[in-house]
């Protein structure tokens, strides 16, 4: 999608992918789908789990619904009711914990050791990766002389995989990402060349709260363009302009691209700018504006 | 657009058609650019006019602005400040007035006087009518199988509109008509065979607390297959299981259609539904859910 209003407003031509219509509300079905595929038939059939309290819950419950198998969502017990639904609705079997990291990977793996299922990391996994880099893919197909694609980086996954689909698919389009000052743990490790904890992340969007993996780390640091940083009030700015003018519902996270050009005029001034909108998956009761 | 999920839930194929995503964020631009291109050379020169509290004046400006003549727009003095920018914004003439009806006739009589322009209804009118209803041939032309049509009834620009797209497009095309309980008044003038005034109309779907047009009864006194009347509940509903299921921001009175499908399951049950989505501007800050 386009809009007339922000290519002014950014003297620039913006392109947004619109991940927030994908199945599940976000991109994350296609890593997802692909880590499933990427399956033998006989670990297919056992089924496939994650533990996640955002949009890798529904993701795994589509993909497993789709070829027919079992999906185990492990969730925090304090998870928005919403996502509970949702992930319910697509027939996953939901197991509830406690709200920490520790609780959540004991819960998976039990349900790994009785079940024999699949785990799947929600960004850190190469088929995840490839997965989630075939929306800067089929951004190239639609729009082949892009110069810019920015993607938000929390985990690394879509913004590896949008550096992958632009290696392979565009001869000129470079990657930049989009992280909240907040949790800027990606920008920080980029500078030190290794991975560095993200220390207490506080940033509205929730799907960039995520520590940096390991498999995505080496091809950001090798291959990205730049990451720029965005301030709470810059992504909720960025995200009621598009709200406003453009009648899409996005997710704080997917706005941190749009509020990238807007903070960076200059850059982009003239230039083709695809920006991933990763996700419209909102909590219509507790907006920001 | 399509929704897996409303689908599901109807029991139905539904098809939206998005006018939210038409410039001005709303279908009321193809009236008003049918009408001003209907007008001679000199009278395109002299400029064009409305008065209107709504997306008819962002329409009025836009037509002006695309066929490069002046727009002069009078709005009551309580208009919303956001739409009052928007037309400023598309480079239209802003008369303020009292937010009264008479005071709002007064203004622009004064201008079409002084300056010679012409004024334009927003629905009254046939040039208006007939480029309303490229909503509906656009929606005929994409899915030429459509049993039904729904349109909401306000003015009944559009609703008139679709009918003879559908009597000139379609061989088998019903037209229904979507309105609020709360502003009847079209259904109890279908009832009575002659235009009753529309009393005290109290809706959220502020596009349609609008007096059915003279030009307009008769059209749908004969065509349409009926009107059918939502109650406020449902047309909050509808709305905001677009917002969260769709994520595409949808007004009030575009969200009449689809609670019209979700009342009446059984008449739609296994047919082929397209909605007029009349438009997505809607206050951001004062949201009835």
């Amino acid at each position: 999608m386009t809009s007339r209003y922000i290519n002014d407003l950014c003297q620039a031509e913006v392109f947004f992918k619109c991940e927030n219509f994908q199945r599940g509300g976000s991109y994350k079905l296609r890593g997802a789908l692909n880590a499933t595929l990427s399956l033998s038939d006989n670990q297919i059939a056992k089924g496939i789990g994650t533990h996640s309290s955002g949009n890798f819950a529904q993701a795994v419950a589509l993909a497993a619904n789709i070829v027919s198998t079992r999906a185990y969502v492990v969730m925090p017990e304090n998870a928005p009711d919403i996502k509970r639904k949702a992930t319910l609705g697509y027939g996953a079997e939901l197991t509830l914990c406690a709200p920490t990291i520790q609780a959540r990977e004991m819960a998976l793996t039990q349900i790994v050791a009785s079940h024999g299922i699949s785990p799947l990391h929600p960004s850190n996994d190469i088929p995840v990766i490839i997965g989630q880099g075939t929306c800067a893919y089929e951004l190239l197909q639609d729009m082949p002389d892009l110069e810019y694609i920015i993607a938000p980086v929390g985990g690394g996954g879509v913004s590896a995989g949008s550096i992958i689909a632009a290696q392979h698919f565009s001869d000129r389009a470079k990657v930049i990402g989009a992280e909240p000052t907040n949790a800027d743990d990606a920008y920080r490790s980029l500078q030190a060349g290794k991975i560095l904890p993200s220390k207490h992340p506080d940033t509205i969007a929730d799907g960039l709260r995520t520590q940096l993996g390991s498999h995505n780390f080496p091809i950001i640091a090798k291959y990205i363009d730049q990451i720029i940083l965005v301030d709470e009030d810059e992504i909720i700015s960025a995200m009621l302009l598009v709200w406003q003018r453009m009648k899409i519902i996005i997710e704080p996270s997917s706005a941190t691209t749009l509020a990238a050009v807007i903070k960076n005029k200059s850059l982009f001034k003239h230039q083709k700018v695809g920006l991933i909108i990763t996700g419209g998956n909102v909590d219509l009761f507790n907006l920001p504006f």
